[in-house]
């Protein structure tokens, strides 16, 4: 199975600023070909985090700036193994999954559960829990201000499900990513659980296609993956392509099983 | 059935300050006797909210305060009744009990439910939702970051209840009251909802057998009915001793029926 | 002085709704002359609370609905005298003036202030803590949230001073109000500081004439003033007109002062 | 100047649980002599992050198990430098030092303010804004809850100043540290800015000399550097006694100026 995923972002800026984008797939993920470009001329660095996660960082200059992604990804081999001072931290509480508010209530509600039930259970509470809706929530909101307001997108339902899993003592992370047949189409948000030595997706909007997944960056919550990040200056976004195609049809998912993406 | 409550409190204070007892039974309660004495040569005074609510307001002195209260209460009759005004007070969100917040939530978890099934809905859920656990929250804790946490004691049920019924545009009310057989034995507080004319007691923990329950304040959360508030210095509490006793036996408590108290 | 002050409000609702409008003035307001008229055929009731705030309630039909209120305001006596059961109340920390999580941080701020100082000091206090941003607040922020976050409107900086204030063992009210002059025009709120038997008004936002104020509604905070609810259905604002005119020039006002509006 | 460091804690476990410890100095911090030993037959393992932290994790047995760790630090050199990617994690909100919640209110107190300047300038407003506390912060506290409460202790003081360095676009990490000559003496927490290519230590309760400090773990927050975690079990912690002592005197710290430590 071929991919091809791309993302077209078109930005203004008022002045001169530093951007880091987190939006090419990351170190492990095999790929026939690839290419980032910028409108301006500008000096991209990239950046390799340990866990395979790719920064591209330029200073803008002032005026409009276009970027391109693309990337056709091949059928992926295991991903990089995840070492285990990485897994201490996938425990923890976070900015946006605040499993230390969550500990009662997570004890209480899936008491007695654990490995693949534990979190099937946790995905299917968190399922029944929100309801999608755009523009519900915001950029402050996180697992523990979520769950009371019962809605939100792709990214709180991934806070709610990371933060009870690691209040359950399972690692737990988030993981942006590229989600063929995702309708509609965006970059994509989804948690993954740590159990028996590998990563099982979860997506409790039960949206994508878990297989088709080609991951962009994966950390402790949102605020490790942003697709766009900047200091020293203001930002203004234009426009937002985001596209991912399979060449191939994907099986249902079910969302029952736990699925494992290479 | 007569009802013998009482409270004993003992206090220290530094300095002069205004003190405001919530521990005399509200107004429309029948007594066949009352008293209320304090160690100290003071002058209460006592003011009626309009709801029937009895406030008793002293300026202590400097140093030990012991105030004593005991009251026989009668068979009830049927409580005043409650204002237009009142009930609107009554939907709003308060301190304690924020239903803008979970309103989300409640709307989902307890969508098409109406009248009774809607109001035994939110009281299992809060119990099924809450372990009884001294000491897991403090003052500042509420509704909206008790659910979360999973843990509380009477106030936070009740504060819990209160926010999901108004969320579901019931009106309820936070009802501090002397408690019959509660163990171990002390103020306690429950929900009150607002049906058909009538209120109907929700005690979420339930500890407390409904029919005995003495009403000392009622209001929109607990910042409405605590047994004692100060303004203008501090106050060391050093011994609270509540006591409440009925001359018969009470049936037991259905906590899946409704049940009002006169 | 005579002030006319207005609103027309249309809304559209998809089914027959519960609607309660808090826009007519407080009855203790000596009025010329007023007017509330419904595009539809319902019966408004009106309740008055024991402070003098009024409430007019219908239930609307399906469709639209247009509101029209205005009122000739004669120049005002010292307005109803406050319950000692009201300075209580406003005494509490309330759903979006949270005096009890701002304690610590009042204490610390207005050590060793009292009285007038102490009210100047924290309306200061709160106009330089915020910057006035439209949009950057919304119905769930409080005291609590804003004063972080550093922006926000009238509604804001007026829970910030009240629960200041409250923390400070000062009573204080929420205050709706027709506002002439206000740029731009809209229904404006402002704080009320309880000192020597009378209640001073405090606009952090600095953007009222004080002494042109008429009250709508006073209250323990917004959720006690707003000028709609509903309940058991939704609606949607298609239209919100305010005026407010004095018919002779206000003298400047200095907000370094305290004012008093009968 | 050597330092000698060191800790000892007794801890009870009902059952075996993991165990990870952050009790040992820094890997880049240089050492004359280092011990760990522990009162069960367990087998230490030591990971190293790739920031030079180190943890110690076991598997407890049942019962009763002391800890003891005792190092000879020697004058340091320069610490390891920082890589882009560490630099970019310390730009970001976390669970405890929430810069995306305070950003407004610090790009408000702050404006204008640049480098050395607004180092100080935060570590100044953080100094004024809280009181030193015992008890009145819990595990849960973070800036944003902290600076409202205007309480807190080292941990508190920490969290804030990252905060609003984060939200100004300053790199700021936690610091966790032995601090000679601390009363009482206790593990302690600083907050370290990044300017001009070295880390600047603040500590806002302005009770350590900030020269004799021994780095133990550098990260986000508390959450990245607590002194123990554990997994899959309960902990009951018996004793827990830290000492940290300097072979010569330190010059008076001035916490007006900035400092390194090496």
């Amino acid at each position: 199975m071929h991919r091809v995923v791309s993302a077209e972002i078109d930005l203004e800026t008022a002045a001169s600023v530093d951007l880091i984008f987190q939006i090419a797939t990351r170190a492990d993920v095999p790929l026939a070909s690839e290419s980032l470009t910028f409108s301006q001329d500008v000096d991209p660095v990239e950046l390799i985090a340990a866990d395979g996660t790719r920064y591209h960082r330029i200073r803008s200059l002032e005026g409009r700036l276009e970027v391109r992604y693309t990337a056709v990804v091949q059928t992926q081999d295991a991903p990089s193994p995840t070492s285990d001072v990485e897994l201490i931290t996938y425990m923890r509480p976070s900015r946006y999954s605040e499993s230390d508010i969550l500990f009662g209530q997570a004890r209480r509600q899936f008491r007695g559960l654990a490995g693949a039930e534990l979190v099937q259970a946790v995905a299917d509470y968190v399922s029944e829990s929100l309801a999608y809706t755009s523009g519900a929530s915001n950029g402050t909101d996180s697992a523990a201000t979520i769950l009371p307001k019962g809605q939100g997108v792709c990214r709180d339902y991934t806070h709610s499900v990371v933060a009870l899993l690691r209040a359950m003592d399972v690692p737990a992370r988030y993981t942006a990513c590229y989600a063929p047949g995702l309708v509609p189409m965006d970059f994509h948000a989804v948690a993954e659980a740590y159990l028996d030595g590998a990563w099982h997706v979860i997506d409790a909007t039960r949206l994508a296609n878990r297989r088709g997944l080609v991951r962009i960056a994966t950390g402790v919550d949102a605020a490790a993956c942003a697709w766009l990040s900047y200091h020293g200056g203001s930002v203004s976004l234009k426009r937002l392509q985001v596209d991912a195609e399979a060449d191939a049809p994907l099986a249902d998912d079910d969302h029952t099983a736990l699925v494992q993406i290479a």
